[in-house]
């Protein structure tokens, strides 16, 4: 037995999926253009509940046109957010998944490199700020 | 006087600055196109090597055409990314600062809300993959 | 004129709010027994597909029985979920209205702090266990 | 040789502990109930101070009846709020050995879906009163 | 009335103290060299038990001496790395505090400088490894 | 195939290394005074700009004698705050190195639990300090 599993709950596989979780792994993988189904789905399957109000919650950011709505934010900088995000918090799936997603999105080595120093600029201009309890500039709110 | 200082150190003001940290100064409101020192960068010149270190970087990553470089990165998904990344960190300062950069480079609130669902939506997933611990699906190295 | 607003955007005040907005603040305001709809929410709804995902995605994770489903988690401790995380990632809103939220549901001052002794303590752990990169003690996945 | 250790130090294993550390380690699994010492503690072990401290506090504040006090809280929520931190910080050891916890106080992979549905929700939810960066709602502290 | 309570709970006031509370306090005041209580430890005292476990918990760590015990870490070190800590975390009552005691312990503006200069640059670099998922390099667990 | 790959990007090994990249690897292996580079810079080194300012930046904060300057802080105080600051963000590979560098610096194991001590106790209290809302105490800021 390997000592190391997938997740701390057994995901639930494709072929195990019946009803609604079949139906949003069949929705996952047509929206996404993909013949598998990432394994955080299969895990947050184990709660249908959870599966399907996350799968909404990501198709409504992700995915608008699927949905019917123009946005105003293109896939690849939705993609290069979620990597800009899961680098922040040190999320091991969250970054292959998104690294492969900017990669099939065009984006290549070196400006994945630059879209990187952005956020490692960032990671350390926010301890700064943090570390001498600047004070925000004023700005009026944005109308 | 004030309960509320600006900062835990008193910052060096535009009308102090002499010799490296005036030269750094005016290159910031050259560079940025504005016509204030951000309170950061104030406070920042209380040591003058982390003046010019911070903002050599800042100036490499933001700004590479002020450097002669071509960026894959426009500056207004590049100023996405750094309101990711404050977002996340939950930083007051930087939030304030990178909300107001992307307004002026004509992000408008409805596109704020949609930048804000990705990061949301991110944050989420991110605790979700690891709360479950889930395993990274496998992809290979991007060359 | 207040140095600080409220927030980086103008919230949706109620009595401007109209459509899909004005039917999600009735149904805040409903679905919690709250007179007043949240500054968080108004803010939100600058983006009304942003408002009505987080709005479905809170409603089915904090008011199951507001969709006819029956949950083993009790409305209390989902709410000292909502304060650990909050305390945890140091959201000042968060915090002060998760408070608020459990003392409405009976929890004293002398219980919140054990709940804030118990987020307090795995903060540590959780930083002692990084620091020491100690490999995870062998379990069998979850069925 | 392994390319990966089990922590960046060589843990105290429970037949080389003697003193002050054996007597620990003896109330560790005594008061959990459990036949063995979690790999944590016999990391701690490497300075016995850091393992009395810790140990300590984690008695004081997830056993209390072991203390002879009366705990407003009960074990399974204690444990729940755990998780809910590991899940958050994306500590892996804390997440698994926590994630055993629940299960071994009976909450079943269906409602370890409910936990993590507030968790994951409370994490975007922290993230948009950041980045939004919303001040609180006025409430009254807490007496 | 204040808009902005100073807490989410009411502090105990030092001179509503009274039996393990004001021992504590008093032990505070002794072994800091203060003559005042900080506000976080007068909150802490609406749960006395998690005042005593913190406080243990931090004499522990910070007073090793007032325990009679050798440390191998200075009071100056001990109070940078607690400033690096809260830095990274931005947490405001922290940084202001452990920014009180370096300057007390003799840390010029400009050591601080070169403190936050090193607190900014790891976590940039963390951002990166994590951002890149780079596996670490073998090393030898310390004996 | 091995399931996991070193990184998201494939590392620039030393041998395939020229120009401006192979001379950055030697100014860290002489800087440093190792004889390999860790993986981290030949994974940054998949883009020139970035390995260059990342190590500008590392080279200013933590080897400023290679500059000509003169330091108020030691190297190993410099390494200890890394080590804070990696363990509170959980980086794995940054533990690791930095882990080793205090131990090439003269930090015991028993040291090393007292700087853990620090880093733990520090993390639970600034979970407090914003679990609670606690509002800074008044300190002057630092001239």
């Amino acid at each position: 037995m390997s000592q190391r599993s997938v997740a701390t709950v057994r995901p639930v596989e494709e072929a195990e999926a019946t009803g609604r979780v079949a139906a949003i792994f069949a929705d996952i993988k047509a929206t996404k253009g993909i013949d598998f189904v990432p394994r955080l789905w299969k895990v947050l399957a184990t709660n249908a509940d959870l599966l399907e109000s996350t799968w909404a919650r990501l198709k409504s950011a992700m995915h608008p046109e699927a949905l019917g709505r123009v946005s105003k934010l293109d896939p690849l900088t939705r993609e290069i957010i979620a990597l800009a995000v899961s680098a922040t918090n040190g999320c091991s799936y969250c970054v292959n998944s998104h690294t492969a997603a900017v990669r099939k999105l065009g984006l290549d080595v070196e400006a994945l490199g630059e879209v990187m120093a952005v956020v490692a600029l960032f990671n350390s201009t926010n301890a700064l700020a943090e570390g001498y309890q600047v004070e925000p500039d004023v700005f009026p709110p944005a109308e």
